[in-house]
């Protein structure tokens, strides 16, 4: 679908306008799940999952069929410093492999039967290094929130959001770091693998994105911190928002991309959860923030969407047992 | 199958002689997630859960095609005396719904491709009230035992157990207790739910029962305490194991029955692993005794085998990354 967005400021107007959940739909699930053959609370998060589910589809008999996956990959100039274990080219490479189906993401996407989309954002041109300027023009980053936007399908009715990018660790904690404030280096974690050299760059590159860029509003430091993957990361999650379809979050870069909106917009995330807790450093420190408890928490941290894709099994658990579950009355169970 | 034990020493000398993994295949499968395209660890607990299953299975390329959930349903006479929520009958009512398709697990089952068998274990006849004997019979309690060691089927490739049976709370409690020590009360929860004066009666009869049968070892505790379902869950753990079948191991009722077979031979629960953390209060100190992480950490406390159900998905897509990742030699991703 066409983004209703041509600048920033329209972006912003855009997310401000988006739906909320339905109520009605919302109190239905409870009502429904309070006369399920269980005890109250039995099933803990998966009763909230799918009463949040159904509040934000607004369809007291929803059901994640058509899960949609996104990834988003970006180069960024700030890897010639140094920052990543990995070279740029990996980038493409990653692509390539995504595209060929046999990448972590394409397994677990056909494990939970979604849809898997890959958008590579201008790999031959890398943002610019963002310790030196701004990483997108305007125009750049717009046209990235905008590939985000468009990305989501209309039909699916959950939205992955994943990334490949080397170097974007480096973005995302100089985003957050910048977003939440605290030390600046210590936002910057391992990512791919990095030494403790190249840590240590890593660090002073975090330090002086942020020294540059602080100033900045929040949808102003993911232009002069993030890649274009966090952009459209952060373009589809608020695209999803406005055909209704929940979204769930993927680890430390999309978190942090996430987080732009929320503090550019409070309530932007509601229609999202939290799939995992990333083994990166500083990734808890967002979801504390964002008030998000993870789904998962297996030390993941590949980035890809990966465990997100993962968390969509619970979501599936969570509406099987709502939908599907006979009632006290149906099954003959003395309800206590 | 038949089961190879008639007495409780014949159990106990079958459980010393069960098999161990294959060193072989776990490390053919280390070596394989080494060359995958994803920087070394970055999938987390997927990794371990990979090489664990495959040594277990004895094959590098195993795949959980036929998992098996077990449920067993017991009576208590402990109930009685008023320390459940829900009155006995609901044990049979909820299998008669287990039969019917409309319990929890039913749709957990469903979604993930696993067959679910019920074995209602004497309903008519509750096992004596643990605070005045022996809860069963040696004789009683082996053929539980036996129940669970012949419901495993051998061509299953991954079992989970669980169970139902109004009042077996405080039997796992009292059974927990015995095992590990500490103030016996603080080991009961609320279970289904129960109030505060039921919680109070249940901590009483907990610590009547750990003083009465304290002096036990680790498989006498279990006939002297437990239900007979707590008895075919860890029957069906050992028989799992002599077929080289890793098991997923549910809440606390499931954890402190599996934790009798760990006193009694420790090892015992090597091919197993935690499928969650139950909110019931009791059960992280169980997991943390026997060295287990859970899986998933979602707040349930309903049994019936519903949380490792839901863990067999975690366990899927580790397999799936596992063999079907692409290498780096194969996909043309530089490695670092």
């Amino acid at each position: 679908m066409t983004a209703p967005f041509a600048t920033l400021a329209e972006f912003h107007d855009v997310l401000t306008g988006l739906p909320g959940p339905d109520d009605t739909a919302a109190a239905a699930a409870r009502d429904r799940d309070a006369q399920l053959t269980k005890p109250p609370g039995a099933l803990g998060r998966l009763e909230e999952l799918a009463e949040w589910y159904i509040g934000w589809r607004g369809d007291p008999a929803a059901r994640c069929n058509s899960p949609q996956i996104l990834i988003f990959a970006g180069n960024h100039g700030v890897t010639a410093q140094g920052v990543s274990a990995f070279p740029a080219e990996v980038t493409a490479q990653m692509v390539a492999n995504f595209r060929a189906g046999g990448a972590a993401i394409n397994q677990l996407a056909r494990l939970a039967g979604a849809t898997l989309d890959i958008h590579a954002l201008s790999l031959d041109t890398p943002t610019a290094d963002f310790t030196t300027g701004h990483a997108m023009s305007e125009a750049d980053y717009v046209a990235a929130l905008a590939t985000g936007w468009g990305a989501v399908s209309p039909e699916a009715d959950l939205v992955v959001t994943g990334e490949m990018g080397i170097g974007n660790t480096t973005s995302a904690a100089a985003l957050a770091a910048a977003l939440f404030g605290g030390d600046a280096g210590s936002w910057a974690g391992r990512g791919t693998g990095v030494g403790d050299d190249g840590l240590s760059i890593k660090r002073r590159v975090v330090e002086a994105g942020v020294s540059l860029h602080g100033q900045q509003g929040p949808l102003g430091l993911l232009q002069c911190l993030g890649g274009r993957e966090l952009a459209a990361m952060a373009g589809a999650i608020a695209g999803a928002r406005a055909h209704r379809i929940p979204v769930i979050l993927d680890g430390f870069i999309c978190s942090a991309a996430a987080a732009s909106l929320e503090q550019a917009v409070p309530g932007a995330l509601d229609h999202t959860v939290a799939g995992h807790l990333s083994a990166e450093a500083g990734h808890g420190q967002i979801l504390d923030a964002l008030g998000k408890i993870p789904l998962l928490q297996l030390g993941m941290r590949l980035g890809e969407g990966s465990g997100a894709a993962l968390a969509i099994q619970i979501l599936r658990g969570a509406l099987a047992c709502h939908q599907d579950m006979a009632t006290f009355a149906e099954a003959g169970v003395s309800d206590g």
